[in-house]
């Protein structure tokens, strides 16, 4: 090990050689993000922490285990300014790092409640001498206590008696990076790929290692590498050509306890394997992608397996050949089985040339009606991956009823922490408490208290593999994120992957005190923001949970007509007299019957149905009374008048800031929060002159609308 | 001369060779356009013509003139199947070339009554021995004679007692070719450039000599062959590096009598020409472009001079140094002067930033407003290009107040062949009825009579220079226009460009026995189709001449709020009580005072307004009764009802012509009719509802609105 590696210099250094001029030392703190490591400068504290880190002992040796040694190197010199000494010789060291394999007798752990991963942080005294114990069931359990104590120390915890057992909720804990080996992102707002540039791989690997480095902190422990939508190019992922490279990442990822998947092309028997068809039942095809696995696993002896999103949005799938989406998940599942691999099967395939005409067909209902039929029909090596909503990651929808729905099928849930109908990282919406809301959310699958998340991580139904991924919102900027506040989405979906029931509150507390330290009015004052920024996005877009009124394609910015008569099946069906989607039973498309009981009558009743999805699952007159006494027509104004003076108040809140934060941090947020402020107003205009021109009705309060 | 030079062989067949698989002999007929030059099969006819065409004398030699031969040679062989024989003996001749410096006393010819390009074409009997003189003013009226007596040949003219003279009425008659270096054209809808490819000139020059013909035997003198949108790679058209290429090109086109232009970057100075600045009133900026034009003439001795877009849609141009448009004009002028070149300089200039909420800014009055006021300022070899309408080439639109109101600056008017807002080459809308509405226009600028096309032809002020020009609508498809109908709107403007007043009908039928020969059915059909094409096309888009109902950016299809919350100042207000913009004087942007008293009374009154710019003018509500004694919101609902069934009546009419049209040109044709009709019940459903879902008045016949 170089006894000189440094975050704040070796790394960041480094990059900066071979990568873009943005990338100067300058932007440490930018390109930190949560792993700030900041010298601490209360002299009393470091002199307690020193107490712990001045020896360390390593039982056990494996990369995994490496990386935790070298991040806790890392971490303690550049808090407290000095050189642990490391030996393997527990007797003599204040830290002790071990798994199961290693610890025999030191400390007493009870192995048999720690799951995969979990581990136990203890701080043990004896003969006058104290001791932290860093305990993991495995060596990931290692490295995530060594980022737990980092994570202590970082917000100046006391580590005097620590007892903490840690078990991950979910077994999977992924994320999908929508990189495309041309060097863009698929929805991506913060630069181009840190993976890939003009078709090869990066020679960057550095970024990559710190990317492995954030998401191992916050736990994930799964990464697919390239975009769902697999083109030309990155269907040759999976050839000899690209194994190689595939391997090199992989390795750095294994480093850090994270499982490298792909996404395929699922016609690829056709694209690169000679084959007149895709056809899942074709003994030819299975057996190219039994071979096939085979040359990857021999290549990647761990790999995790494939993502695949078939027959949708014109990606090729087993409909082609008559073939249902078990089919074509079995033949890939029996492929990845010998070698413990898992296919991800996307369940978000829907009609994307629907007729606006025809009012019938509603695409809320695709991913259930494809897939409810299909319980108990998939192997148990594939996992459904289901977005949190029936559309596509609106500011508000409904909680996907598909949740629940297969008690025979492992499940997943999708996330997407890349903002793409949110504000894209050009406004702050910190999503965390949407994604709560999500997991909180109760299925009644098994009565009260089914909720999410105990469907995907797999305890209502025992489920053999289940989790949380979602799509990652970062990109080569040198703050990865563009919007630097937009890490703390990162971060939060990585901490709830472990644990959904840490609170939004804890969550965020823990963020700012890693991302920008211990100032009170920091604190404070970011976390309002954070906390508040979802309800302000939501107020000044699209109203009332009826979502979607964004400029086609790119999804930015306000059009309340961009999608009313496109093919896509997302419509709000606004005339003069009213909005919204009739999705009710009795006189509508019948999704709401696709939950259960519980919920198709809170939905289906005007009465109970809450006010936020009103329009997602009702057709009202602009003059219906919310249960706010307000009218929907009155509350439209309201909400878009109120988001942008929120949306201002960011600034505001913001600019208090000035002399408390690093000046490029200080002044990279403002700008965007001063954007976001001015793009509201687009917002507000539009919205409230669109229905105020549809409807004729005045604003109570006679504000100016166009 | 090789005699066996032929169109349907040699030409086609060589350009086969080194372009793409697309052109192969098969396209004849497609790709000849209206020089088919059928074979006749009235032999008695064909043995009249022979009696002219066997023994051809040309006196005098030049480029131009022996395009004349060879055309005639091409047309005569093809036509009669017979080789004429070749002298510059008169005396034995049974068809004569010639022009005045040439002719001497064969003929009688008063060629003062000839203005250049003029031409006549006579029968003389002498000695029992009949003559015809084709005899020009110059080489191209030779030319032009030419082509006139082809198409006589090629409409079973009768040639026994010719006496025709023949003077084109503009003196410019041009086309902007919108066409990029990498081979992409800007509103290209019929494959990709035949000038350029990957940045380079294209090698496939016979295309373009093809492309020239079609345009000389129309009467076209003029092209600017790249985009006025001068992007990094075409600056350097100007510079050593690819003025010879410019040159070659510029000499396939003098052979045939039209002279190159090109379009240039306003900041050449900064971008090729190592000067910091493009203020036109800097000496070294001035000396760059007196320098630089001396150099374009060492290339081009005939070179036509520079079409400029400045100061508009982000190009660069004068107001950057607060300079006029007068200064920056007059700045090429200057330099080009020497050399009797021109600039044609761009009037669309307007603020593509406007704010939709300012109801004041009225994109319609930008041109008047920035222009007025500089007339008499501009050196009398700069020319003021004005597009038809204050807008931007809508299917229905004011004509530019613009016309007329500069006594003292020379004007030329600017149409689109390419469809941008027509229907992109899918549908089909003949514009020459459209075009000539606007020539017909009386401005009033002196009084009664003043019509545009006697502005444009440059009688009514005496102008210097003057004339026509459009974006042409030709790419590298087979048959040059992707819909082979909309080769009748390149025919046809350049026959207008001869000569205003030649009538829609006229010209249909010239197009149409050059194109699809003789049958009386294909006559009937095919005129029919064509002259009602533009108002079938009105009937289902934007109603009442409020235009701009279209998608964003790429303008194909509609989207009634495409515009409506944009920066292009295109907006319609439509709201629940009416719809239109208010452009009177009284109560709107006063738009309507920019033309002269007759046209501002007419415009400015409700009650004199015509039905079909109603909304352009004003803002009513949608039960304002038109003249036709109809609601608006029921003229709305009528029109796009039968424009589709119109739509579908092309279909059905093209399909009875089945038996009489090549096999290529009837599918092609059809293919593109059908999807026109399907595609106008698209726009029939979005403007239906649009209107519908606005005003809640229902349809009075109760047709299916959605």
């Amino acid at each position: 090990m170089k006894m000189d590696f440094r975050w704040h210099g070796s790394i960041v250094e480094n990059i900066s050689q071979n990568t873009t001029d943005l990338l100067k030392v300058e932007h440490k703190e930018s390109y930190a993000a949560w792993l700030q490591y900041k010298n601490i400068d209360d002299q009393t504290l470091v002199n307690n922490y020193k107490q712990w880190c001045g020896r360390i002992s390593i039982l056990g040796a494996s990369v995994v285990i490496e990386s935790a040694k070298k991040e806790l190197l890392l971490g303690i010199s550049s808090m407290l300014g000095i050189e642990p000494d490391c030996s393997s010789e527990p007797m003599q060291a204040s830290l002790v790092l071990a798994t199961n394999a290693s610890i025999v007798d030191l400390v007493d752990v009870d192995f048999d409640q720690l799951n995969d991963d979990g581990y136990v942080i203890k701080t043990v005294t004896s003969g006058g001498k104290n001791t932290i114990f860093l305990v993991g069931k495995n060596d990931s359990g290692v490295l995530y206590a060594a980022f737990h104590l980092l994570r202590l120390m970082q917000n100046r915890k006391n580590l005097q008696q620590l007892d903490i057992l840690e078990n991950p909720k979910n077994q999977l804990r992924m994320l999908n990076q929508w990189d495309n080996m041309d060097g863009s992102i698929e929805r991506g707002y913060a630069g181009n790929s840190i993976f890939y540039k003009e078709n090869e791989f990066s020679d960057e690997l550095n970024r990559i290692e710190d990317y492995a480095r954030l998401l191992s902190s916050v736990g994930i422990n799964g990464i697919a590498i390239n975009n769902v939508n697999v083109h030309k190019v990155e269907t040759d992922l999976i050839t000899s050509r690209l194994l190689p490279k595939v391997a090199e990442v992989a390795g750095i990822f294994r480093a850090y306890g994270i499982t490298t998947f792909l996404s395929v092309n699922y016609a690829s028997t056709i694209t690169i394997g000679n084959l007149s068809t895709a056809d899942p039942l074709d003994p030819k095809v299975r057996q190219w992608w039994k071979d096939k696995a085979e040359e990857i696993y021999s290549y990647i002896p761990d790999f995790g397996g494939f993502l695949v999103k078939a027959d949708s949005e014109h990606r090729p799938g087993p409909f082609t050949y008559g073939r249902n989406h078990a089919d074509g998940a079995n033949m890939l599942a029996e492929a990845l089985q010998p070698f413990n691999g898992v296919v991800l099967w996307r369940c978000f395939v829907y009609n994307c040339l629907q007729d606006w005409r025809d009012r019938t067909t509603d695409r809320a209902r695709a991913a259930y009606d494809h897939f409810k039929p299909l319980d108990g029909h998939f192997h148990d090596n594939v996992i459904l991956q289901i977005k949190n909503g029936p559309m596509d990651f609106q500011v508000r929808e409904g909680v996907s009823p598909l949740f629940g729905a297969m008690e025979n099928t492992n499940q997943m849930l999708e996330f997407q922490v890349t903002q793409e109908y949110t504000g894209q990282q050009r406004h702050l919406c910190y999503l965390v408490p949407q994604w709560k809301e999500v997991l909180d959310f109760d299925t009644f699958a098994k009565g009260k208290g089914s909720e999410v998340k105990k469907v995907v991580d797999g305890s209502l139904f025992q489920y053999k593999y289940s989790g949380i991924t979602a799509v990652s919102n970062i990109g080569n900027d040198y703050n990865w994120t563009g919007h630097t506040l937009a890490q703390a989405n990162l971060y939060g979906f990585g901490r709830l992957t472990w644990n959904p029931d840490l609170s939004a509150e804890t969550i965020t507390d823990e963020w700012i005190g890693q991302t920008f330290g211990h100032d009170e009015l920091v604190k404070e004052l970011v976390t309002k923001m954070l906390l508040k920024s979802w309800s302000i996005y939501e107020k000044y877009t699209s109203p009332l949970g009826v979502g979607w009124m964004v400029n086609p394609h790119h999804h930015y910015g306000p059009n309340v007509d961009g999608y009313e008569y496109d093919v896509w099946g997302t419509y709000h069906f606004a005339d003069w007299k009213g909005i919204g989607v009739d999705r009710t039973e009795k006189t509508g498309t019948g999704y709401t019957s696709q939950y259960f009981k519980e919920n198709t009558d809170l939905y289906e009743d005007l009465k109970t149905c809450p006010d936020e999805l009103l329009l997602f699952f009702h057709n009202v007159p602009y003059t219906h009374k919310l249960k706010s006494n307000v009218t929907v027509i009155q509350h439209i104004y309201n909400t878009h008048f109120e988001g942008v003076e929120e949306a201002e108040g960011l600034v505001e809140t913001w600019s208090q800031l000035k002399e408390k934060i690093d000046q490029e941090r200080f002044e990279d947020i403002l700008k965007r929060l001063q954007e976001q402020a001015n793009h509201s107003k687009e917002w507000r205009d539009i919205i409230n002159t669109y229905f105020y021109r549809k409807s004729g009705i005045k604003d109570e309060k006679n504000r100016k609308i166009y």
